[in-house]
């Protein structure tokens, strides 16, 4: 087992400094009110996967875009350094919960450049569905 | 709560005028006729999603491409300033319905830029399945 | 209804001659062998969305890779202009039949620009799963 | 049956040296433990799609990035000149098994260019759900 040596490090340091790109756009995000199955597995939801390569924290600022009102935002996700994060929209709840069955979009932007995917799970009606969405670059 | 203050508007004017671009093209919209469950939930669809994150209304032109007859066109979606609009191809009946069961292709253009997503939903023959696809640029 | 005027025509053969790419690849083609339902609809398969908007007809050539044996090619599909086409791969028989249930890549090469996308459609097991894919562009 | 002459060969070559890139990011990864069904085909996965176009092999080398941990890696796979590999993440063991039912997220560096793509397959449930997703380019 091998988790990086000092000499792997100091090579990822240069290679690994700002993966990705500091904004990305999602127009398709909808999240299912209705679930089967155990909770928290079979909840229907859309998790926003952030990935940070940099050996320095990232601070993501989400805007949500509605089709009936303001966009709402910013919702702060930091990020730590070498890490992966899955974030499930639905647990953002400052500045205000993202309402579920209703179509959103999502601009998001990070003080370090970062990789945004999306993971899309769908359990209404005793099925199970998922699926993934890459964003649109912004920058 | 908070939805954007004058200043972040101000600041959001700059930034946000403008993501994404004016053309899109997906060759691989397909709307199953058959669904199962409740409507309007659980209809199979295509959903054309678009968000306008700029400060002036989007006008989108769509044109659709067939297997065996001339592309028929524009359908035209207005997308409000600073929302997302989530449109069922279904839907659009003008200038002429888009047919169920059959491939064709979508060419979207706007007159400000705007990020294009398909979300592909299919409920025949008592399952779910849920699919997102990102067009190909156009500019 | 609206099939496009004359003028609409001449304006379109500028603005769509060549939307898309001449090359682009796909590396995770799979078509599985088994279908639940009834043939054809809920046959399992891999259908390659191809959009030619261009006035002219696209020749596509693909170059299908395997794991185990050399690349298999080219296999010509014509697309017709100003047509969408969704060619099932299970359906090319010439130079040979692609297998089912093996892992495949696909080179897609066109003389005019097209747009290339995947539909994967899987009924395997009573239940269904639709996904689609973008290729990588190659040019 | 064609399986590619001298001629094409020569052309391929130059044609097919080094399609896609040597450096792709993936946020989204996650394989869930469960599944539902006969193994293997079954069995709920990631699968890693990598095609070498080039006609030399191809050495892929992967770093996996946790939520919770340090960056584990490199994980090693050599794909064949002119061959697709569709790599199960589940079976890679050296440094050490990649964890199921958490979040991961994927670094692939190759010393030639090659095309990656995943597929994803969940039978949780008695369901059964494919999809497919892109990696953001990373050079």
């Amino acid at each position: 087992m091998k988790r990086g040596s000092s000499k792997e490090r100091a090579r990822g340091r240069k290679r690994d400094a700002g993966l990705g790109r500091t904004s990305w756009v999602f127009s398709a995000y909808f999240a299912p009110s209705q679930s089967t199955g155990q909770e928290p597995e079979f909840t229907s939801r859309n998790t926003l996967c952030l990935l940070n390569t940099a050996f320095e924290e990232a601070c993501v600022r989400l805007t949500v875009f509605h089709d009936d009102a303001e966009p709402v935002g910013p919702y702060e996700i930091l990020v730590d350094p070498r890490r992966v994060r899955h974030q499930r929209i639905n647990d953002l709840i400052e500045p205000e919960a993202v309402p579920l069955d209703a179509p959103f979009g999502l601009v998001v932007e990070s003080d370090v450049p970062v990789v945004a995917q999306l993971y899309y799970f769908d359990s209404r009606g005793g099925a199970l569905s998922a699926s993934h969405l890459n964003p649109a670059p912004a920058d």
